[in-house]
């Protein structure tokens, strides 16, 4: 079973968990809605390559602590495409949350996420009980206060933010958090997994940032513009996009060369080339360049 | 220590784990809004008296697994309180959440208390790491799905529930949560404490629906005649104030006979009566009482 195939099953495992006939079947559809078929897993996919890299001892305790990392990846999708945040209409190619469900199940199911997120990791942890509590706070640091996701998304409502700290927060701390809880699943230190995390949140961050204003809303699956619109920091708004795209490939290099050497090494430096390409095609590089001959 | 103050003193730590000059300053000051002075803390007193009843051998697991319980409390009022569900203006005598803050910092201050929840549970069990998973799943039973807060607030946005269920997962779920999570705590089997919790949630909720006829905004700090205006289900609607009072009445007397026997039954009784009157003073059945005369 490849890794794609695990993440999948495990949230599968973790969604069906909820579910009941006597459950109210909306909060249901719209927790599927958020779930599946998903985005490129890409935080799942690091957490398990990690964990294989580090000798994964217990492939369930990295499946579930794989899938409640994308649970609260796609909790935080809903929660900020609501009306008082980016107000999006569509996400992956389909009605957002509240578009489809309405406003208050996309609160509802966003909170249910991020509870399914620990409850999962908590049920996956039966063969390792001692490496849990150390998991869930490694897990809760990357979306919660003081640095993880709903801290990021609070920079938004402050007077001012440095924009390093707010894309840390918003995107970084959950990448550092897959790497780490990666090799925590497998026994193993966290502490030499961290910067490959942080180098990629910051690298698929710029990338955001500039697929915000190059991109084709038909390929990306989501408006773009919004940066703009929303008054948002943006690296491409900053500094231009050039140089948003030599940041992204100096990100991208930094995250590499963070890979502790290890026999999965060869993998995960595969994983972050194959990545980098999806995000920033090339093509988009010669088509500026293009545009400023 | 007694418990109110060990609440307080956990609360304070839990919250203060969250906070950095670095963060955010605003979601900071929404949580502490948010959780201080509170409410009457009745869950988490719950949690401490079955835990101390069981014979609690570890007071930082308990304090952990009560000021978890209350956090995530405190996150479910503040969504409740959304414009896009009560629309409440006021909550414990002062502006809600998103009204003093914005609503984007109150999604915000509840996704961030659902994680420092787990967070502090888990930060709580260093000492007895193998009760750990059993908590996380109960505690996450009491707030999520299938029959947890999440469920219940997602029955009002379906287009008909039966009242008893929505009832037993938006409030009962977290109060039989905090009864067997304090068994738990103590290394004892949660299930013989089930039942204290679920009477005592229904007779809670019970207890707010009669509260939301009859009481006195100035003395409830919130405003009345929600249910009607919202045309949310309520027992006080469905049957009437004197059956609903009734209905309280019964609730009550099965909540104090589902107390296990154990050295600590007596003060669980006493905790028991001292809720009920405080939810439900003996004069407005005297009141009533006056005017059906």
């Amino acid at each position: 079973m490849n890794a794609h195939q695990r993440i999948q099953r495990a949230l599968e495992a973790a969604v069906a968990r909820g579910e009941s006939p006597a459950a109210p079947p909306r909060l249901g559809r719209a927790i599927r809605h958020a779930v599946f078929p998903g985005g490129a897993r890409i935080r799942p996919q690091l957490c398990i390559a990690v964990s294989m890299a580090c000798g994964e001892d217990d492939a369930s305790l990295t499946d579930s602590a794989a899938a409640a990392i994308e649970l609260l990846h796609c909790a935080s999708l809903i929660h900020d495409d609501l009306p008082c945040f980016d107000d999006a209409a569509t996400r992956r190619g389909v009605p957002t949350v509240h578009v489809a469900f309405g406003e208050r199940l996309a609160v509802l199911a966003g909170d249910a996420l991020i509870v399914a997120a620990f409850e999962t990791l908590a049920a996956g942890a039966a063969r390792s009980p001692c490496r849990l509590a150390a998991l869930v706070g490694t897990i809760a640091s990357g979306v919660g206060r003081p640095f993880g996701i709903a801290a990021g998304q609070a920079w938004e409502c402050e007077p001012r933010c440095e924009l390093a700290e707010y894309h840390r927060a918003k995107t970084g701390a959950l990448f550092a958090a897959a790497t780490m809880a990666g090799a925590q699943a497998a026994g193993a230190d966290a502490t030499p997994w961290r910067a490959l995390g942080e180098s990629l949140g910051d690298a698929y961050q710029a990338a955001d940032d500039i697929r915000d204003v190059v991109a084709d809303p038909e390929v990306l699956g989501k408006p773009v513009g919004r940066d703009v619109a929303l008054d948002r920091p943006s690296i491409a708004r900053s500094y231009g996009l050039h140089e948003a795209i030599r940041q992204f490939d100096r990100l991208v290099a930094d995250a590499s060369a963070a890979i502790p050497e290890c026999p999965g090494a060869p993998y995960l430096r595969a994983l972050v080339k194959s990545e980098a390409t999806r995000l920033v095609p090339a093509s988009w590089c010669t088509d500026m360049d293009r545009i400023a001959a």
